[in-house]
């Protein structure tokens, strides 16, 4: 339910409310030769669309709606309800959001309320109304953007209402006090809680929260963010039942589990900053597309990315020369079938003023940063055919936000990066030149013939049986050391880890050493050696075959990575994170063992290799992320490069940073 | 008065009411297989004893005791008052500490509740009253152990109820203003006090608070804490005369002047945790015993340890295979009667679920920790003919916690790490076979042959006369750097540091150049060459000798170390921190020269030896504190290892960290 | 205005109240010997003065203040009013500061005020007012001292006090909301102000504050600690109009908008701590005394320095032996027309105890501290002649304290440390032996033959008129990357930086690539190789010359250094920072081309050289900063050292840290 444009969807947010008047015929003038059909329009508006409570100016609003009907450009409408006016704080204090240490904060930057005040629904609903009401009828609209970037500066807040709602919640999800006593170990440190009013929030505490309870108020907060957007929808569908309704989530960001809002969202979005300098990663964040693409299992829209470089970085690099066109037609790749800029003109004031923009400070045709946003835009024209298509992935990563959540507040044997070790796992199979979905546990895998489980440190009993399962059926699955540890409600599994799955990998495992960075275990699997970090773990085989063992360390001479028949497929378990020279590769053979197609086979190194298929036709993907070109062959290459509308095969060359989209 | 159990305690905290009582005679039947004599009940048990104010319930404790009773395993019965049950917090915000911000901490991990709360401790005092009436009879009841590491969480609290007490503390400590004034030095800054009302807390400032301000704020929460235990004390020796009493301290954290117990405690207890990749130091954490020792002078109970690893630090790593059992009979060594673990069985819930135990999370009779701690409780076993004994020591190290507490507070020429240098000395001492006690500088020292006075930055009238007199008669007193600077106010001993030591070390010190990390300075002493960093010293003379000269820095070719004829004994004074391969040789020369024992004369490396004494009968340990085997030899190494029974002697073999326990 | 007599100024903070009256008579004597001639009295005696609301008690001052009248030593006396006494506190908690938090600082430290408190302003006028009323007359009475240090420990507070304060410095500042919401760049995120009372101050927010905001609320308390000086010196002049009254500023410390204050200043004071051990700089800190020297662009008083070391870094080196005297020299030099310390007599107790003294805590006449006290004190009565000469600087660097918090405000293309930036241009400038003055950007240059503007973030219209009009004149102009870029309210200088001075250099800049430390890009001008750091910048020429190109990095092959003519002079533009070995000829070659004269032409690594002019008198000052002797030749080394009376030239030999005062 993507906005019907019959193209790639390109564009940007556009504030022209910040700018003159006499600006805006010029704006007009530069996207149409941008090529952009969409922007977003007013996210940022509702002080100067709500001057007081319950006066409305609209004229500003209508002109702009107006020009781009007339430029034959669409507006992605925005609800403007991510930043409340001052008068809302001022009349309102209760609407701002508390800190854990019991500070409110203040009006002055953004952001500043709490999704469960009262105050700040009464009149954020208000406004969405009487946008709906004023807008649901003009050509130019083609979608809602509700809110912008929920929980991106207030994850948690720790007022009143906030207390209230999150009682409400437990009540809802807990019933009764015994369930939650239970639920949350409450008898561990005399914490058993007799009446509903004595729970409070995981505010400030003279020492770490229960971990349950910081789960759970995380999981509050994600709930509590996704109620204020379905009340909006509500709104929207009422008064325009056609127009499809998003928002823009940040992909690995921490604050909600975007699985869980599939159903309210008519299509997702992604916001995605990749840092140019990440020196651990060239190949951007195409994990963040990945899973956008999950959350509804369909294409998505790239909504905010910078053409040169953000500002809020430290130090804040600019992309190289062809890198934003190469991370776009990556997103593109990836399922997006839209790709759009914060912003359309880089602001000459406030807060991001050094955030890259399609028009820069400078004299915009004299200027690389205009010029590469123009080309992109031809770029995409010719992608066309690709809208609608589908990412072709026989692989999929679980991707679990209460994991990581309830890794954060747990006192483990060792601090986790939860995103950086599934990202491991995500970049070993990319350079293996295989795709992967991102999946909760819980969804039905059996489209997968591989399945990657990294850190899967929470596994439910619905999780359990779904592994079991695709395994019985031929599945392949590879998980990780410090998985299957606990329940979902933190509990652990009793008598062996990983509990449940112990018969489905053959093994159970008695202890942890956790090791240190710079300080490696040795393994050794045959012939070949490599190492282990982060992480080394004593198993007790139970059936298991052993992959191979440590040469060093706490548990050397033991077996340290594992493999098990059941039913018709197999279990590997990896008790530490092999070195990524030895994963990529290792995990290319399971996969080609298990049946997973390889486009093109084993790409050349920094070579991303992507298709999306749509019915017969198949569009594969070319992207070389080397600032050097690059040559490859493989009989798989054959076919129309869409960008260039010539024909290529069986060997493609690549400029630095270079890409092609290979129709077929 | 420590129970009268005529074994080396052993056991753990237990906590049944976290698990289902079908288990719980799987727990009796395990303890009695490991040996378990002790466990200490009810620790975290106060929202469960106590739901409601008033109403209590008692029922599973009373089949627990009973239990315990019927498989002859005696209970330490806490008096659960270390962490409130939530209805405190909600009917009593009060009695929730207030952190210097002022922010009031919430309930929901443990330890909140300020000792200063009246409400506090009229729920809490009613409680042990209910305890100690229901329990005063029970045959399982062994001993009361009172709160639970007192402050670890909550040192310092800054609510209106402290505020009062602090300054009653004040009227009781000073009498009258003028006194106050006098000794915090209020002239400067302009903080003179006209009214007991004006005074604050020292709570957060525009700039640091007036130290001498600081310092009596951490003596007065050492009383506070000391208060609630005597209250406690109070109510259990009028219902239960016959039964000890005791509160488990932390070894060397700073928030308990434990010194100051020693009249309360009926027995000293530890909870000692070394990191076991500590590389600093490979000896644990010797000092804490020795300190816990020093209270009472006496035996003492390591009321906490852990099996295997423990769960709050950043990287928790394992104890190598046997390193328990080794620290273990380290503290046995070191005056341990007694040898407890939190916690008997690992915690499927909450926030130290990854807290090592003797019962794991894995089936017990397949797992190491199990093992290890059913092997250990044996061993303790052989141990019987310890229990009793005196730690042999001919020398003691000063501690005081007024000088690391104003040591933390001042802007002294560096900031020292008080804990760190004493360490250093204590190490030296070990690695040079020699054992010693912990003392505050105005106990009587008589009993010594040397005393180590470490980085004494403060030095009390009363503490000087105790070291003039006790060299005078003999001893050997080494000082260091930076210690006579003030007296117990904080207030400079004018005329030439260390004031009124002077004479004692026949020195002055003019000024202070402290070294920085890396940056050494070098020492000569006669052919030898070592380095000393940390801090330099310009060194007058005034009858003291020359022992080493400073070689490079700021005061090259002036005197580094000298030493001092007092009356009968001698003085050396070090203005520097000697490299540790010159320190602990040195030391040893001066502990021989004053005629200290040590036990087998120089040890070999790793070695640790210590001696315990009853009457005529010696304890020889010698542990091997090396991951690999070592041999010693000398002819004071001759009798029955009571670990093994057999005779040992004058070559003594030991085990990758193993042990000997010499009975002669 | 300085007081007038008839000596360089010297002495120290002197608290006699912190001591035995007893001791009085000494201080006496020690003055004598020493050569003070002025002290200031009172500082932190607040408390003291004025125990109670309404009662005074000026006994204690009066017999000191006789005492130094008796023994020929002035008095600068203080008005007590930078640290109120606790009765403030208790009696009006609204006169504490609040942090950005929300928690108000206790009293028991120092500066525990705001500046917008009228309770505060109550009391301390009261007390302004006692005190000049009593001693008007007095004849020791030499010099005001109000307050102590503005701003140093409370540099911004946020409580109900300051938010009506700021609303009201909003109104006088921008009349209309419109034209603040202009300036500000509110309807970016939604900030919009439609009534006064919405705006609150930039505490605590979700995110960043608005810059704007955040710039302007420095600004605001700037002029709000300004507004206390001019109530107290409206008092102070009114009742003793021919004293002199100052406050001691602290060179680059950023609180306080010093330039502001020239008409408001008798005369500037500084308050400087170079630390000895600043590996960057071996000059200590000669930029603040320059800076002072700008205020009132006349000589000043080196308020404070310390004689050996302070005690507020985490390591406190000591000064090598001769330092002290060579810093003070330099400050003479560089204007300094007085030398005080911080403080006379070292503190016995309290928080600064160990910050060095005239007078040590060891017997002073034995002490390296009071002797070289002793010495200076003979040294400045030789230079007595230097008093009310002119420092001879025919170049500027321009300063501006709205450019640094506005940097620390932004969210830039990466952090950029002011302080250090400006700092590598004037030791660039120092080791060509040319001296500099600092001044704000739009004070008349035309005494100047070179101008550097150093990270000129903000150019306002004036400063652009003034620097296009230095250079028209026949100016030379340096300004470095990321200037320009910005207005004074921090609005974009849209169509190519640096804006309105695109013209004057002959260029524009498009884009900026930020440089990670350790990872400088290569510089080529002509033959010569060097290196550029911290920044890199796209420009494209518009009628400049190239002087030097990127030869590696994102810009390699494009202009690094321009050229331009422009009228009479010319300016160049440097976007990036060389490294100083290139830099510090560069400049020199430059400055020689504008016609800058070097004293001395080039002098040896470490020598510093100065030049004071008084009528046809000049004094050439050469200071050697090296740990070991130099010589040097120059025809223009000839004349009398004053230190010595010996006469010198054309080589001078230095001792280590030596200095010589040439009279010519």
């Amino acid at each position: 339910m993507i906005p019907k444009i019959p193209f790639i969807i390109y564009g940007a947010d556009y504030n022209p409310e910040q700018w003159p008047e006499t600006l805006w015929p010029e704006d007009m003038r530069l996207m149409r030769d941008c090529g952009v059909n969409l922007v977003h329009v007013g996210i940022f508006a509702w002080s100067k669309l709500n001057p007081k409570p319950g006066v409305y100016d609209f004229n500003w609003l209508d002109r702009i709606l107006d020009l781009l009907a007339e430029n034959g450009i669409y507006a992605g409408l925005a609800t403007a309800t991510a930043s409340p006016p001052a008068w809302l704080a001022r009349l309102h204090p209760d609407s701002l959001p508390v800190d854990a240490a019991g500070t409110r904060l203040s009006h002055g930057s953004r952001q500043h309320y709490t999704p469960n005040s009262n105050a700040y629904w009464t009149h954020a609903s208000a406004l969405v109304e009487q946008l709906a009401i004023r807008y649901a009828q003009h050509p130019a609209l083609a979608e809602w953007h509700v809110n912008n970037e929920y929980g991106c500066h207030v994850q948690l807040s720790f007022g009143e209402e906030d207390a209230l709602a999150w009682r409400q919640w437990l009540i809802e999800r807990y019933s009764d006090l015994d369930t939650l006593n239970e639920a949350w170990g409450t008898s561990f440190w005399s914490q058993v809680y007799h009446q509903w009013e004595e729970i409070g929030t995981p505010c400030k505490m003279p020492y770490q929260p229960n971990p349950a309870m910081a789960l759970d108020y995380k999981r509050f907060f994600s709930d509590a963010f996704r109620e204020l957007f379905r009340r909006e929808k509500a709104i929207l569908r009422r008064l325009t039942p056609e127009v499809p309704v998003t928002t823009n989530f940040m992909g690995l960001f921490p604050t909600i589990d975007q699985f869980s809002w599939a159903d309210d969202l008519d299509f997702a979005a992604l916001d995605s900053y990749p840092d140019p300098k990440d020196a651990t990663n060239p190949f951007g964040l195409p994990i963040s597309h990945d899973l956008t693409r999950g959350i509804k299992q369909a294409p998505f829209v790239l909504m905010e990315q910078v053409t040169s470089q953000v500002n809020w970085r430290p130090t804040n690099h600019l992309k190289a020369p062809g890198q934003m066109r190469l991370w776009s037609l990556q997103s593109v790749a990836r399922g997006g079938d839209g790709i759009m800029f914060f912003q359309w003109r880089k602001s000459r004031y406030g807060a991001e003023k050094y955030h890259g923009a399609m028009v820069p400070h400078t004299p915009p045709e004299q200027s690389r940063e205009y010029e590469e946003s123009r080309r992109l835009g031809h770029d995409l024209q010719r992608l066309a055919p690709v809208r609608g298509s589908q990412v072709q992935a026989e692989t999929a990563i679980l991707y679990d936000w209460s994991n990581r959540w309830l890794l954060e507040a747990e006192s483990a044997p060792r601090r986790f990066d939860y995103e950086g070790i599934v990202g491991e796992f995500h970049t070993a199979l990319l350079r293996g030149g295989i795709t992967a979905d991102i999946s909760p546990a819980e969804r039905d895998l059996s489209a997968y013939r591989l399945v990657i489980a990294p850190l899967a440190y929470i596994v439910s009993e619905k999780a359990a049986d779904n592994l079991r399962r695709f395994v019985a059926n031929g599945g392949t699955l590879i998980m990780s050391f410090f998985s299957g540890v606990v329940d979902d409600r933190g509990h652990i599994a009793l008598g062996g880890y990983p509990g449940k799955l112990r018969d489905l990998f053959g093994l159970w495992v008695e202890e942890w050493e956790p090791l240190e960075e710079g300080n490696p275990v040795e393994l050794s699997m045959g012939d070949a050696v490599t190492t282990g970090s982060i992480f080394s773990e004593r198993i007790h085989l139970e059936g298991a075959e052993v992959v191979a063992d440590y040469a060093s360390g706490r548990f050397a001479g033991e077996p340290a990575i594992c493999r098990n028949r059941h039913g018709k497929g197999e279990a590997f378990y990896i008790s530490t994170l092999p070195a990524s020279d030895f994963l990529a590769p290792w995990m290319a053979s399971v996969a080609t063992q298990s049946g997973v197609a390889r486009p093109i086979g084993q790409p050349p190194a920094g070579l991303e290799v992507v298709e999306r298929v749509k019915g017969s036709e198949r569009f594969l993907f070319l992207l070389n992320h080397n600032p050097h070109p690059i040559e490859c062959q493989a009989k798989e290459i054959n076919g129309l490069d869409l960008l260039t509308g010539a024909s290529v095969g069986p060997t493609a060359t690549l400029a630095p940073y270079g890409a092609m989209v290979i129709q077929q």
